[in-house]
């Protein structure tokens, strides 16, 4: 099983990171894939958005056929929407992948690729409207949807939240818990400030109860 | 002000991006510090716990005067608590940092570099007792605590509380409000398995109204 995380310019962070963890988490306490992989456009070193600097394991040139394809967002996405040579790779990878992922704004990604026409997906709070000028989705507020073969989460840190609900669908509670043990993924509860209350918040963030939705 | 994070091989990837995310996320909203910046011994690239490669802004010989240091976990620590050329690096930049922060087992860094003598300080929650029998540090079961100058962070994903801390004790309630709402960290308060109700698991994790401790 091979699960690529793609990479470009301007991604952002934890968009990745966060996935990414719990990812390989899973294959190292829990038989999740055998290969967790990065992939990028070129053989040379991602800037993130926030000024991180990685490197890519593969390029869309030598990467293998993924079972599994996360797309992780940031202010790169808005460039890469047009970019031809990645909306390829992720077209050609998404005809054999058992499921596609998406974190925050890489669900313009997915639509830009195709994939979204008439799904349920989410993005970060701060996007909402965009994905909903977009036409063809069926926007939700919630911290992530699935929706068939389709994932996608909210903002930044939802990833997390998104790759947990993620494993105990593939393989289980009991894997899903050893990952969140190992990674310690207890967070605080703890709000600062007063957004959960601001009519711009996410509407599962205003029910203190939020609930996560998916259909099949 | 000058915000360094430390990288070695076989860090542990969330232990160091959770942070970075929430101190990147403080720079750009909410006039966090005006340098971010990760340091590693040589100019190589990093490779990480679980492969993921990086390579940092600084090494030991060219990094600036940090104002504040945080020192992340992973395997590698275990050999980096005798990299004297590491420790030399954190006791060197302790001596005018403002704080020093570690996440998960960077806690035996700062314990190896002399910085935890006496103080309260924890760890992953499958190091607890290692940390205890190093004799002299005073070891708290919970997801974050402050002793002076010095705070540490439970296992991996505590760091993203640890830090939103940090930045609500030093810049007030509203900055952290504002960094945890545009990385949109609202996490679910989901629990698979039933990791909490083990005897092995953290006092906090046991606490379903889990606390914090700090101390002066």
């Amino acid at each position: 099983m091979n699960f690529g995380i793609l990479l470009f310019d301007g991604v952002e962070e934890l968009d990745f990171v966060g996935p990414w963890e719990m990812l390989t988490m899973w294959s190292k306490v829990a038989g999740g894939p055998e290969h967790c992989l990065t992939v990028s456009e070129a053989s040379t070193s991602v800037t993130c958005a926030k000024g991180l600097s990685v490197h890519a394991h593969f390029t869309f040139d030598n990467c293998p056929s993924l079972d599994y394809l996360l797309v992780p967002g940031g202010q790169g996405t808005r460039r890469e929407v047009t970019n031809q040579a990645l909306l390829d790779f992720v077209m050609r990878q998404a005809g054999h992948c058992r499921a596609i992922l998406s974190v925050c704004t890489g669900s313009f990604i997915l639509h830009a690729a195709g994939l979204l026409e008439g799904r349920k997906a989410t993005t970060h709070w701060a996007s909402l409207d965009r994905l909903r000028e977009l036409g063809d989705v069926d926007v939700v507020e919630a911290r992530y949807v699935r929706d068939g073969v389709i994932w996608s989460a909210a903002g930044v840190s939802a990833g997390m939240d998104l790759m947990l609900a993620f494993i105990a669908y593939t393989a289980g509670e009991a894997a899903a818990g050893q990952v969140q043990c190992q990674s310690e993924y207890y967070p605080s509860d703890m709000r600062y400030g007063l957004f959960h209350e601001d009519e711009q918040a996410p509407e599962y963030l205003r029910d203190p109860k939020w609930k996560t939705t998916s259909s099949s």
